[in-house]
């Protein structure tokens, strides 16, 4: 099998992972650090996928890392598509959250001063704007990943 | 080459676009007929895709239904990608669209009765779960498309 630069045992796919943990980092901090976000579902449904964004992540650069160590990439269709699978939904469930994030920021912008001030909802729109980076390295990876898994079964 | 329900050229995938004209076109009448959408940059937005993805996807049921006439699923690598990359774009943006929506909505009502009326935020909630409909049917479309796109390369 050819070793497709991105693809689960690369050290591309460790980049990109280490990546998304980062970025995913970032929006929750930005997001949790003395902010009352759970006063709005779009800010607490971010929190919830960036959190499970993390360990997933991390897992898989964990799995890459010993990859890269041993030069030998363990890729049974069952195991890589269980990595498409839940790249692809964490790709949705992170893209669905950071534009609810956006949108609501947007929103309370809009309706001024009272609902959220200036440094705060800079805050909302960094946060928006790091799981934004967080769902485009997800789907770079679930992408390599998933034009790999025809040619593992 | 088998023929994979759902891909491009056959009746499950002519069915699929027609559902996803559909939807769209629901979700554009709830938000345009009669109601103020431009004030909003979200609503703007799914109104915007909506009206991207009903053209796409009458066009591809167009060329199902004259591959399905004639017999023959004209399949170069090269149309196959272009469907591929084009569902697969307006998935996300579709995506983005009805999760805009459905916050911008929450938000409206969780504000009161000076932003929405009851009809209207109704309407907003039904153009937006509309929307999510088309997106998952393009979703569907893209992925059967994609599965066959590594065995005609």
């Amino acid at each position: 099998m050819d070793l497709l630069p991105g693809a689960s045992g690369t050290s591309s796919s460790l980049a990109l992972r280490l990546g998304q943990a980062f970025f995913a980092v970032a929006s929750l901090l930005f997001m949790c650090f003395d902010v009352e976000f759970y006063s709005y579902t779009a800010f607490c449904f971010l929190v919830t996928i960036m959190a499970l964004v993390i360990p997933w992540s991390l897992t898989l650069a964990v799995v890459d890392i010993f990859s890269l160590f041993v030069k030998h990439t363990a890729r049974q269709p069952g195991i890589l598509s269980i990595v498409v699978i839940g790249d692809w939904v964490l790709s949705f469930l992170a893209l669905a959250a950071s534009c609810s994030t956006a949108s609501v920021t947007s929103i309370l912008l809009a309706f001024g001063g009272s609902f959220c001030t200036k440094k705060i909802c800079t805050r909302y729109q960094l946060s928006a704007a790091m799981a934004f980076l967080s769902w485009f390295l997800i789907l770079v990876s679930s992408l390599f990943n998933l034009w790999l898994l025809p040619a593992t079964l």
